[in-house]
């Protein structure tokens, strides 16, 4: 198969277009779903569909499938998608790189005239970052049926807006539902969001599943007391104890190959600097690509708080509230991606995606799997996440292929 | 000299009393600093005191000062105060117990017509709290020459209210000058607000000083990550080192006897329980009785620190923005309170007092010192703030000993 070069000047105009929806001033975008920044790059994605012949269908949850045919419309197409809204202080790439990226590989084929067996699709998935609509991934859970349609529109932001009610006012709620559909296969390219390929000097990670995520709420509860007149002997201060469980948390996380910990919010009460803390909540994030894995560090870590908090007479809760169970992605997918690495003679290694991706629940109901490149220091969700454009376009190449391979009979 | 008894039930009656002014719901106080109640306290300490016979004068920061003449008029008098204001969510004791025992020792005199050489002289100081006004102490402060009286009154609340217009909304503000007056001596009863007293079962605190106090603002500066993606060997995560900087402040201030060190307050930025925290600050509070011990723990902590953030790839501030050195209350004061506590026969102790009073600014400028009596599980700034009647009284009748002691000629 003579697999032709994706136009790579070409998918950085795109992507630098559509960055101007939402910029924010420094540098990144503000495109969070259902907003009106959110329908104006729908609105220019349509355009562009159009432009490249594509018969563009939207569902009920607002996702937007963008129609290629191919020569067999009896057989199941391949579908490439990602998704447009972004953090509110997120970047440019996060998302429309790989929307993007699968525009640019039906353009490419349009331009050398290239007629597939197979037909594909590029997606836009709604509301991946589930920044403004809790929980993230919400369109494609409910396109793979781990969530209800109707819980769905009936999210609320912080403001009491419904979730279907903004897609209505948008204009993207469509008439067809969304759930799982017939195609062949699922691919998205996404930037890494983490240090490993750029400090490897490697341009394509093949991605062959997701780390389990869990995350739990804890609470620690001494007694608040006068900073001043408490002897140190005489305390029950709920943040010394929870500094005390943070190292341990820290050194445990570092024992275990792969796995991470992180304590991303605290908060200590009353919150007055002459007063002891008498009670401290922080979350505590623990993921690992193994799950009896994560579960041994999970239980470790449980001991050691209930231990630190006997030690220092404090109350203690420690309670799991949410858990996303580590996958792996298709292995005929991940097979093509490798192979596409291999032929455009990109260095590439396996690896395992740290973060959640609509693909995480697609690969429920759809083979899937995904395509990753570096990011400029492993920063995302920031103004600043940077892909170098030779990247992006890499990425891209990689994709074309294994569409390709996919896409016949 | 034959001592009388103080009334230890009309004590308590007038502290009941005085506490259903800014009453909360959990039993106890709300009577903020020149609010609509703490108009209302003092006009009720004021009938009281007319009714005890005393004329009430009042400067122009408010304090109130009500006078029982002496046999000699030329010599100065005896003072005996504290405040009637109290934190948002305070007790009935931090303060009213000192200004309600000094009107009892008055009473008393009154009951057993008992004239002194000396006058005696109920204080009420204003705004000794701070947390509607800052800084504490304001008053006493200005009265002592450490802050000036036209700054005073430009401190303004969190709507703005400046503190010289809400005086005169109030009816409080006298036109005599608020300065240093020439006043034989100056006695504070006050609740221990610490575990010592109750824990050792002695009755009274003769308070010989207060330690010094310093308030520090300390940062680490990392970098916001992902917590999926970002291994753990490439974090710069601020919250993690700010865990091991406590850890080793807590571990300090053990080693050192008498210290005591506190981490009131902690912010982790941007607090996302799927970000590693790129950025955290914290308030670290250290006292000692002496400040070259608390000037070595200092020094220690901060290179402690330094060395963390150098470990960690973190940047680091610590900086000093308030201290407060420690002090000695005058040897004839503290000779008569524990001489009067010894006749008394009640189970005393010499301690150095952990927090802020309005003493540790009126020493400067008057022969002062403090008596402390227990307060239950040495709660204070909580509603669930307690003195037993028994311990309130016999503090009360300290005061009286210790007031007739210094009022003679």
């Amino acid at each position: 198969m003579q697999v032709p070069r994706i136009d790579g000047e070409r998918l950085w105009r795109s992507l630098e277009e559509m960055a101007k929806i939402g910029a924010t001033p420094e540098g990144g975008c503000d495109r969070q779903a259902l907003t009106d920044a959110d329908r104006e790059a729908r609105d220019l994605f349509r355009s562009w569909c159009v432009e490249a012949g594509l018969s563009v269908e939207i569902d009920d949850m607002g996702c937007m499938y963008a129609h290629r045919p191919g020569r067999r419309s009896d057989l199941p197409p391949v579908a490439l998608g990602s998704h447009l809204d972004t953090q509110p202080n997120g970047g440019r790439f996060d998302g429309p790189l790989g929307v993007l990226a699968a525009l640019e590989v039906v353009r490419t084929l349009n331009d050398h005239g290239i007629e597939t067996e197979r037909g594909i699709v590029v997606v836009n998935w709604t509301n991946e970052e589930g920044c403004r609509f809790a929980p993230a991934m919400l369109a494609s859970g409910v396109f793979a049926g781990v969530f209800d349609r109707e819980w769905a529109h009936d999210r609320r932001d912080r403001e009491g807006r419904r979730f279907g009610d903004e897609l209505e006012r948008i204009g993207y709620r469509g008439a067809v539902p969304c759930r799982a559909r017939n195609w062949r296969c699922h691919f998205e390219l996404h930037i890494e969001q983490g240090p490993v390929l750029e400090s490897e000097g490697r341009v394509i990670g093949v991605v062959t599943g997701a780390q389990g995520t869990r995350w739990y709420d804890a609470q620690l509860v001494g007694r608040a007391s006068h900073a001043g007149t408490t002897p140190m002997d005489r305390r029950r201060d709920a943040l010394a104890g929870a500094a005390e469980a943070m190292v341990a948390l820290e050194r445990m996380a570092r024992a275990v190959p792969d796995a991470v910990a992180t304590v991303g919010t605290l908060t200590a009460l009353p919150g007055s600097r002459n007063v002891v803390p008498g009670e401290v909540r922080f979350s505590v994030d623990i993921r690992h690509p193994d799950d009896a894995t994560a579960d041994r560090l999970e239980e470790a870590f449980a001991g050691e708080l209930a231990q630190i908090a006997a030690r220092r007479g404090l109350g203690h809760a420690f309670e799991r509230i949410w858990a996303f169970p580590a996958l792996r992605f298709d292995p005929e997918c991940i097979a093509a991606v490798r192979a596409a690495a291999e032929a455009e003679g990109l260095p590439f290694r396996e690896m395992v995606s740290g973060a959640g991706h609509d693909s995480c629940y697609v690969v429920r109901v759809v083979p899937t799997s995904m395509i990753f490149v570096p990011c400029r220091e492993g920063l995302s969700h920031n103004p600043g996440e940077w892909c170098e454009p030779e990247h992006a376009a890499a990425g891209c190449q990689v994709l074309l292929r294994a569409a390709l391979t996919m896409a016949t009979a």
